[in-house]
């Protein structure tokens, strides 16, 4: 995801400068030097699911990368939060859009800030209904691996990598919890 | 926060239209009629806290609104997630800005989803260090209240409302939990 400075008003097409706006905003903010709209920048949320399979979830599914980044990398289904759905319904729409999977949705699962490029990464646990995939133009290839199976040194993201560790943990321990973690 | 359509392009400022774009999308999304900039827009996250006071969290704090929407009402300390911030360094941030509370932070007890205005509400619980409060410009008082004295009808936000539910049920059960939620 770019986060170029601005550099326009998306109202008038005005150039914009960074500085403090009047309003006793203690932040510099890209404030438009005609009609003098502020305009803010804030952190995005990823959902994605951890789709398994099995009676007792044995399997999960991954995603191998079509896109860049990290282009032929495995990932498990994620994308960028859309207006007008929560992160339960955007979680499950990136799960059809790139695996093409049926799945009952589960609860949260893990919660994870990547504040050095301004992300909050949200996963669903989700029961998958079938093992048939049709991967979308964003995927290469949609499989279900097993812990031993898992890819480890071709996960595309850490935070993939953290919701993995913590549902084939959890799942040893025989009970799922809800987990928060700060990504470097 | 205003949600109006984004008329020009942030990178040149020439007028944007709103189409598919070229690379497959499936929504309409503004694309710059003169450089191609395709922008995107995303749901806020809205972060903050319930500070507790005393031995058993029998208190907690809330701000007298002395901004719009809802000048005058009653909230927990919360605003806009920032760029390079975790969801907890920004709610620690806001209950510092609007209280000037000084806080533990405790573990993440309400996500709430709006989607109806594009928002992601996430809740810490907190406790309180000193019961000395200095409020901010954005705030006219800070007070703590007890159940019974929580002035129920008064409450800025149905968000604040279920996240005070949940914390004095979650305090009479003797078991705090967390808890998701998605808001008409």
């Amino acid at each position: 995801m770019q986060r170029s400075p601005i550099k326009h008003c998306r109202a008038c097409g005005a150039p914009v400068v960074y500085r403090l706006p009047d309003d006793g905003d203690t932040k510099p903010r890209a404030v438009c030097t005609a009609c003098q709209t502020i305009h803010y920048e804030n952190p995005l949320n990823v959902v994605g699911t951890v789709p398994a399979w099995g009676p007792d979830g044995e399997h999960v599914l991954l995603c191998k990368r079509n896109i860049e980044p990290r282009l032929g990398k495995w990932t498990l289904p994620a994308g960028f939060m859309e207006l007008g759905e929560t992160t339960a319904e955007g979680a499950l729409r990136e799960t059809d859009e790139e695996a093409g999977a049926q799945i009952e949705m589960g609860p949260l699962f893990t919660l994870m800030n990547v504040a050095r490029v301004g992300q909050v990464h949200l996963y669903y646990r989700a029961r998958l209904l079938s093992d048939r995939f049709a991967p979308g133009p964003e995927t290469q290839e949609a499989r279900l691996f097993t812990e031993a199976e898992v890819p480890w040194d071709e996960i595309a993201f850490r935070t993939v990598r953290e919701t993995l560790l913590h549902y084939f943990a959890d799942r040893r321990a025989g009970r799922f919890g809800f987990h928060t973690l700060d990504i470097d």
